[in-house]
């Protein structure tokens, strides 16, 4: 298989948490790590050996320093992210337990991102050489310049031969923060993209409609076909669906969808989460190692939630997995020790 | 609903608990929490805004200090706290795991508390604008003196209309080493009180009586019916009763019970237990805030095993949830990441 | 002597700290502390026995919280604290070593308090039975809002016959950035005052002027007589001077000056230095108690410049030694170990 | 009963751990703890009360010594053991979660044990006094000296009348590497053994047979079968049996097979597993203290079963459990805490 | 040179400290080190390859088995090591910094060891085939049991041929918080004393006596004239003088006094002091191995004054520094890393 | 200033350290940082913006993939570094303090690096591009094969015009344990190389010279003259010298001599060091910088000791100060906190 070169688009977080089960500050101490949707994307992408670019803007201190540090560790091309005035998007996580959930508490506002000129972006340049942009519905909800931007990136790629991938992660808190019209721009976007990672809800949201079937599986397979009508230039969609028993175990299964048909994977089950933070975001990069693997749609469906399920066992926002470990998940290999 | 006064008298101690699932001084380090089963319903009025003031008597040391100043921290009023020579109580908590069970080292013998002479109370000034004194039946298992000063606190409470909560924790151990006699003086006290918590067996023991039944909640009926005839004053008994699936692994029910009926709360189901210390001490707390609240019964048990329930996601002795949080998982509510 | 009440005025930082001496992010964990320059004093204030309020606005937030939750632990009345909607203001530490300067980095921009609306503050009511309110020239730096607040708050303390306590703090950076006018703020501040902590330089930049001398004492003479004659209302001028001899090897010295005359305290040496932060913090509250103790001037500032000294050797902002700690550094005792 | 001592050889080993759930060196820290097979026993036989000494030879560093410290510590007579220039043998591990596996990387190539003279051991006299040598399979396939002393050693002990323990730990890729004859050497060992610690796999890998059979219960009959008739020395097979649901759930059975029975354990379950390490090490040990105990198979395998499960909740290589606190598992006592 | 076997007989403490320069639970969290003066000689002792031995008594609870286990680890003896019930004695540290001192803060009162009977000691066979006896002025302060057994230690040393090793450790607060007659208790045990760690004040406390003098030099000299005129079986006295320079930056000397003369070294300068807590008990070790090993009284008070140094820079309360070690110290050896 | 590429060819280390000024395993934590002299210069010089690849082998495990992560992180470029099965080299540091010398316990036998085939190296293509190669005396210290990789290297470094850049760092005892012969195969490095940073030791120890000389400076004249003399292409060569006052604090200076001359820099006081391990290497990184931004030899000189300063304050191997941090330490800039 040949490696295709990915390039991201989105915002760098840094998420400080609080230690194991404790609540925000309950001790004074945070752990720190790197995240953002696009970024794990990008990490989770060359951590299966695909070439991965990020295209952002940090802060020019040394929050937005080890911000790239930890992504060029982990061989993702940092070259092109800018540095701007301002300050560093940041969440605070509180991870849950038996019955509390986990809670995200967002410090994003007025980042050096989400402050950037979307002119400032040379999208040719940016772009060159790579096969992908990777970009999510997270990017635009975050205020009007980045919205500009991220449809200005996505109809750049178009004209220039690069292909759109879309991962819906629909936010309304975000958008209705700044008023953005949501729908409208997520279309835009949509108007550009060959694959989406969306599931039934992304669809009515975008769409404006609503969708009804007797279980789950019909009113995605309708989403889905309105989807593919809206957006022609749409190939494929994929989405995951999770079940939570509890805070800490969850079951997840994935479908993969074409104007063909569609390829699923039964619920794997993940008892014992330690971290389900950027699950999507494996999962995403999964299904695109798996198609760029030319195994057909069956292995990248299942390499994809193999890739989400993984990720639930490694803290932290981005999927370290490796090639090997998945594929050792996806055949439900020993469970014991590997010496 | 109008925010009731609580005044909470007994033992404030510190927890030194090895690391995780280590054992005691397996790596030497020990994480320090503030504890104590009436600072614990202290703080868990407080934390639901309930006003509540801790009466006690600490070293006159920075360990003393200290825990004056988590209880502060956590909104309960320590002004009345006295200060003496003397040592602070300690306990060793090793955390189970598996099939090990967690153990408690108690090292509370001699404290300064328990040494305290009970003619040093002033309690018709230290309960003054209090609603209600909590008091539980470990203080006065701690010795001669604190016992005396337990039955004077609770007599004159009902001296001066302040209504007395009571919780049994019936700690036969610690009655044993100075060979008080345990149920005298908690019929004593219980005379005094309008609210309980207690189980069937709590009062087995306090009254010499054996209940029998067909099951559990047979038994507990007879048995709090007994309770009522014994203790005319008393208008409430609410207890929880604890399944333990596994180590980690435990489930919680309760009841409240007037003298004209029960109101019962289903099996709770608790995966993944973090810390299980101070559950009955938020229980006792949510229940007194759901009867303030003047939601009815079924509100007032429901809210206390839902704030038991989430003591045991939360690190350390107290209960540290919001109103909002506990109204959450009582509506079963999604167990998902909140952003 | 009487326990005057303080009321402070300011916001509360929290600070996020790279452990030990590495560079920040170098490894992922940060380490926590509430400070904030009012806030300091504030808790310097009650740790010496004195009584002292918090006015200012956190975050409707756990970080909020966290943040009051602190003060209270310190003996700090924070009934009197708004929550709002918004972030909480940080700043992040990077502690120096050998020739490496410390760094902080401010993300204080847009916090709650910068943003809340001058008018929500009902001072009449706020500064109800204080005997002084202390504010620093940090408040009014932050934005128009926060400077038209800290006016008013002086001017009504005047009105209400609150004595009014001023550090002078000055930020050109803070001040630049909104085109604030400094000088002219602080010198409305300053007419109110009847103690002001402001060296030499603070005097030049708030007056417009420029002092000569042999040596810093004469400049300082010059600028003090400047000072009062300027403000009629002014008392007393107190100041540190700090000289370096390394990173960690300080020495400071302390003058407290009144219209007839001054008192001063030949320089103290401060080898391993632990933490500097809030040294300045730490001086106010000293004198403050000093003078309250009603043994002098001498006494006021020997007891200022040991409380500062001590300050150096506790981590976080706040300095946290008792009367009992600084007097015995102030007589220069024993440096071995105290059993 | 009477105390018997037992004498273990082998190679001790330092375990360095990524801390937590994490990936290896995803946080730039390792949790050391201190193994080896043999060194495991000893700790877990010196914890029960019995006498065990340990002979081994380590690196002459700051290493060794606290390898031997360690095995102090939990009261192993290690006297006997060399030091030697070179390294110690290190392995990395990275503790599993959800669906993946924990990993242990080894890093023992090299060691002082392993390039020890198997010359330099004086069998008659380090074996002295000892009732029992204790042995495994993972110390011949180090390579071939440590084969050569391993045989020496158990030939020599059935010399002079010191009874032979051994635990197969078949370890293929140990022997792959410097190309051993792996079964035709653990005969050697076997052949001098009373008891052995053998699974159905590990007689078909040293017989070099293969057995059949309806289930496991079956196919293990026949290979202990076979393993009785090989080795006339042989008096008991130990063995247990695990079953993982998940990486953190497992279940543990276990059988003790004499030439004219076997007695056997039903299936113990195991959830929220904290280190599965040493589980055999522990069982090999249990099963010893349950035979000098006098009080037959039954509790001989019912105390090794728990002993083993008990080491599933605890963090390190040793199983540190008291013979207190296993009778309480083996009891399947309460599982509340223990005050 | 022979190794001499040691007997040390004293309480063993456990420490609890705040981390690094923190106050007493200003973070959650303590460190914990096992000490006790004689605890730590026989550490000092066995690191230096001499035989030591403890005699005590701890808790029968994990508390009590840690402090044994550390002292295993170190490689003393602690067979004879009783165990009861009751509690352990502990010990709060506060480690100071710039002008901050050092803060221990005693929690022994009613330990395992106060409580133990001195009837329950058989010295004759405790101290068999020992060489030495060590004990300290720690031991008999602590109440009139500990004092009784050790008089009578001491006595039945003389009696049985053991020879007698005294550390002064007066220890003010303790007597009288009993009422004991301290002078008399140590003279006593002097009495049976060859070699006595003490300095000019101990003596003047020890005697009721006052020596003056030109310098310390002096009244040392004349105050180790009256001890040894005092106490007949008195063979050397030995003593450091500490001067600090500040919390962290201390400087030691050594004298070896005889009947016939002193041997002196001069001034050792400490910067940088890590744990200053155990230094004596280093230096008493140290100038036991010094004149164990035949090389004259110089090398035995400068291996004693190194010994003392190199605890310095060890953190907790026991010296690990080796013979290695200790003697490049004396020499003045390179201070750059040692590769 | 153009900025030079340069290639650094040599073994990356992974140091595990003791925390804080522990003994090696006193507490079971181990510190990981990545190292190795060459490493150290590429990130030194990465740090300064300098392009910078790394030719070296690391193990094909997660450890491997740590030490090129860090690598990248740090900006260097590390897609040229071989993977091969084997094991990473390790050294353990324990920092000294007061008078105990920091040790480090090299573990480094037998590494993937050190046992590659120095024909797998195809040095014209992996110095493509690059200006310089730099390469340490460590590396072929380190065994046969890496000195003739190390040889090969310089040569082929000489014929395609890459300039070649030494650092001495002779290590008599790696050279000793394969009987290499040292001073022959440096001088064959030396033959190629313009820059060199050796002092008076090293230039003896290669050219098997001794040089006398009324101090120091007149010592390391004469043994820079037999170097320029010796080595023809030699263009410049550097050092430091320091000076230990203590355990924490050295005094550097450092030399710049070209044939024509040479630039000093006076001693640069070092108090309260942090970490003084890859101060040479920093030293090389910045006069490498120096050279590079054309600003003169007294720049070159002041920016190298400088650059090793600062090392002094970070913790871990490598240099990780700016430019702009660089330059305020030269310029003895302001030594409070940076706002």
């Amino acid at each position: 298989m040949s490696t295709p070169s990915f390039a991201c688009f989105g915002e760098i977080l840094i998420r400080l948490a609080a230690p194991g089960r404790e609540l925000l500050l309950q001790t004074p101490r945070l752990e720190a790590h790197i995240g953002g949707a696009e970024a794990n994307v990008a990490v989770g992408l060359a951590m299966l050996g695909m070439r991965a670019r990020m295209i952002s803007v940090v802060a020019d201190n040394p929050l937005g320093e080890a911000a790239l540090g930890e992504l060029r560790r982990r061989n993702v091309d940092a070259a092109a992210v800018g540095r701007a005035p301002g300050r560093m998007g940041l969440y605070f996580l509180t991870t849950g337990a038996v019955r509390r959930p986990s809670e995200v508490l967002y410090d994003r506002h007025g980042s050096a991102f989400a402050e950037s000129d979307p002119e400032g972006y040379d999208w040719s340049s940016l772009l060159k050489g790579a096969d992908w942009l990777h970009l999510s519905g997270v990017t635009p909800a975050i205020g009007q310049k980045a919205a500009a931007a991220a449809v200005a990136a996505a109809r750049t790629a178009n004209d220039i031969g690069v292909r759109v991938s879309f991962d819906g992660n629909y936010r309304a808190q975000l958008w209705k923060r700044w008023k953005g019209d949501g729908p409208s721009t997520l279309r835009n976007i949509l108007d550009c993209a060959e694959i989406a990672f969306i599931n039934e809800r992304d669809v009515e949201l975008i769409l404006g409609m609503s969708f009804e079937g007797a279980d789950i599986s019909e009113r995605r397979e309708r989403a889905y076909e309105a989807a593919f009508a809206a957006f022609p230039r749409l190939k494929l969609i994929a989405a995951t669906n999770r079940i939570q028993h509890g805070v800490d175990h969850h079951e997840i299964s994935g479908v993969l969808a074409s104007r063909v048909g569609k390829t699923e994977l039964r619920a794997c089950d993940l008892p014992g989460v330690v971290d389900r933070i950027g699950a999507g975001d494996a999962f995403a990069a999964g299904v695109h190692y798996g198609l760029a693997s030319g195994k057909g749609d069956q292995y990248a469906i299942d390499f994809g939630v193999a890739a989400a399920a993984l990720k639930h066992s490694i803290p932290g926002d981005m999927n370290l997995a490796s090639v090997q470990q998945i594929e050792a998940a996806m055949e439900g290999g020993a469970l014991d020790v590997r010496r």
